[in-house]
């Protein structure tokens, strides 16, 4: 790709990039839809045909778009999303989250790897392919959501509405990362997810801890006895049931891990940045976070939060609190073993509730799928290294969704790295991966055009 | 006292209320001095001399003023503060905190128990006798400091510099409560404590919870895991050492409290307002709250806490945390086995660090002292009603001080009610307590009077 090519690219990525387009925060309703209509006038440009925005009430909309002249040659649904994580904590970034900035040879701004710029990948291999044969060799419709980070609602009910827009033979689902630099990788399971809030309420208001300490119900302390009753010291949860229905991984997959280039330390010192690996010390690292459930505190509130001191026994607390699901768990069974164990685990004095935001299945698909073998081979001639498959220990419903509701398979192709702080301060995208990306897309179309539909 | 006596003394203390002299929030500096200068104006209108702010740098100037043309008569430190807790949450105030407003016998604004309230009732004892009869009958200092709710370090400082204005043969400390409505309450035993922040990390920065949740450790939830191992869940400090200083109350005052109008339900009920009594099952309730110890969190912050969803593990959480005290622990003792304990408690995987910010020894007093029982003979001729001997769970460490460096006994001649909502929302005193609670002092005055110095 020419170096003037690259340029445009990137100021297209860049302008992409300066939309805060936070869909947890309603304040930036204005950002989504300005946002959509980026995604739309990129895929007019590209040359996609009926380009439009599906809506419905209070979502943010769907950005549809497709090209389909190529009878006989199989229907590709390419999925992105173009909301993004909430940038806090902002004091950590080293440049402004939405003043994307290029270091070396990264780009960092919020929603540059999760998914700006992995979005404009698909968008920018159809737009280039166009331009050079003024046609495509297969059939796309592109699906751009913009909720995503905020439970994805609306695009689950469209994927089950049963409208013609959605008839595709696979989806091509840009998403993921790369396992390791240079490695092209293909996700093939993803965990699901159960995100919700717990409440715990003691007195009716706040209490001064010197007149009533020692006598007062403590809301953080109980929810200390809750977090600490659903999970010991080794990271194994204790919520009765909870992992009857976790499959382990095949012989085959785990020995396919076992020669995947991971390095414990590396991983811990220059990926993970902490003192130490924790978790489940009779299962592997990469087992750990790809297929065992996981239940995390997110974020934690409650009492005097202020500078300085305040000598109150709050009367609420409340933790954000999310289980991440293993195939063949349910989310709604297992919200309901959250909720029961809370209120086994729940201490005298205070009332403690549970309660659930949304959630998505853990998916899993066959690596011998021919739109899965298409798209490996098609990478490891971009990237020059033989593909490998792993999972994901991340949540995409839409995987789930599209096989439950349309029956097609998803091909998750990374183009992210380990190392690009999603969710984080400092999130960045490699670009040369950028570039590839769109380079190992379109060599996938022109590949998939040779495949038996 | 005339109704519009009382009605001076009303708007006097509304203009006192309206001054948000808020000590723990640096933002608040020119309302401490306002309150400071508003302290100094009434010292001077109710006759005092000397009057003027002890600065030191970086305080909230205390307030002297004195007369002391009385000789031979006893000496008498008066001690108020004039700085407030602040008023967060400030949505469940049903009154703005800052705008003093009467429903009922009761005027609701924040520090109007604690301490503005109390402190005026000093003052205008004092400014009556002197318009009545143009003299005191004892002689009286006031020391009116602005930083009791945010740790007292200058006053502590102040009180241990030898200053020849400290020179008293008794303190009345004006900043407790009535056991109940009509029952004057002198209060001989006060909890000290140590307050400081419990600073957990885990990663440098945030880290996705889909990609490192099962390998990454998680400070909320090493939070939970260090306060649950700090304190059981009956209430009982698991501390090493802790309790090795405690003295448990004498057989005699044990009796005292178990004549007490004390019912718990009515205590759980009206006034605590929470589903359970709770703590330490084999202590009496009020042996809990004012001869036992306590470890509370008072405020937790980690993680995403805003609207909404966001999946990260966050790279740290901190807690507020204080112990109570009770006669012999002592401050620095305690906060080294928290420290220790704290070290110990601490999982794999985070770093905890607990930071003490200020602490008092807890103070006892004997009731046999003739300063407090002729304080007790005014109080129980203006209330008509016995006055009872109590102790209190809160800390003033001031009181401690004065026995330390000054060798004074303290009088805790309270005014406040228990259900003043001290350090809540909807802080309030009862008006007709301000009223009385002035005849009371100036009674006290006129009977020390007689007393041999």
């Amino acid at each position: 790709m020419d170096a003037s090519l690259q340029q445009r690219y990137l100021e297209e990525l860049k302008a992409f990039l300066r939309i805060p387009s936070i869909s947890t925060d309603p304040s930036h309703k204005g950002d989504m839809l300005a946002a959509a209509e980026f995604v739309v006038a990129q895929l007019e440009s590209a040359g996609m045909r009926n380009v439009g925005l599906v809506e419905r009430q209070g979502s943010n909309p769907i950005v549809y778009g497709d090209w389909l002249d190529a009878p006989g040659k199989p229907v590709l649904l390419m999925y992105g999303h173009y909301d993004v994580q909430p940038p806090d904590p902002l004091d950590e970034w080293k440049s402004p989250p939405f003043e994307p900035e290029v270091r070396g040879s990264n780009i960092y701004a919020r929603g540059s790897a999760d998914d700006k710029g992995l979005t404009l990948i698909l968008i920018k291999a159809v737009e280039r392919l166009m331009q050079r044969d003024g046609r495509l060799p297969v059939n796309v419709r592109f699906l751009i959501e913009g909720e995503e980070e905020s439970g994805g609602e609306h695009i689950s009910e469209f994927v089950q509405s049963g409208d013609t827009r959605l008839k595709a033979d696979a989806a091509v689902i840009c998403d993921t990362e790369m396992f390791a630099p240079e490695l092209p990788t293909i996700c093939v399971g993803l965990r699901g997810i159960v995100y919700g809030e717990l409440h715990v309420q003691g007195a009716e208001a706040d209490l001064h801890s010197g007149v009533y300490g020692g006598a007062a119900p403590n809301p953080i302390q109980a929810i200390a006895e809750i977090l600490t009753a659903l999970k010991d010291r080794d990271g194994h949860i204790l919520i009765p049931g909870f992992y009857d229905r976790v499959q382990p991984p095949s012989p085959t997959e785990r020995e396919a891990w076992a020669r995947l280039p991971f390095d414990p330390e590396h991983f811990r010192a220059q990926e993970m940045k902490a003192p130490a690996i924790t978790g489940e010390p009779e299962k592997g690292i990469l087992e750990r976070m790809w297929a065992r459930p996981t239940l995390e505190v997110h974020g934690i509130r409650g009492g005097f939060t202020g500078e300085g001191a305040k000598t109150v026994i709050p009367a609420r607390a409340v933790a954000k609190i999310s289980m991440r699901l293993v195939a063949d768990q349910q989310p709604d069974q297992a919200s309901a073993q959250l909720a029961s164990a809370v209120a086994t685990a729940c201490p005298k004095g205070v009332t403690a509730e549970w309660k659930p935001f949304h959630s998505a299945a853990p998916s899993m698909t066959d690596p011998n799928n021919k739109f899965i073998q298409v798209c490996a081979q098609a990478m490891t001639e971009v990237f020059g290294n033989k593909t490998v498959y792993i999972r994901s220990g991340g949540s995409i419903p839409i995987a789930g969704l599209f096989d439950k509701h349309l029956g097609i398979p998803s091909v998750l192709a990374g183009f992210g790295l380990p190392d690009d702080n999603l969710h984080s301060p400092n999130e960045k995208l490699y670009l040369p991966n950028f570039y590839r990306g769109i380079e190992a897309i379109m060599r996938y179309l022109e590949m998939l055009a040779g495949v038996t539909k």
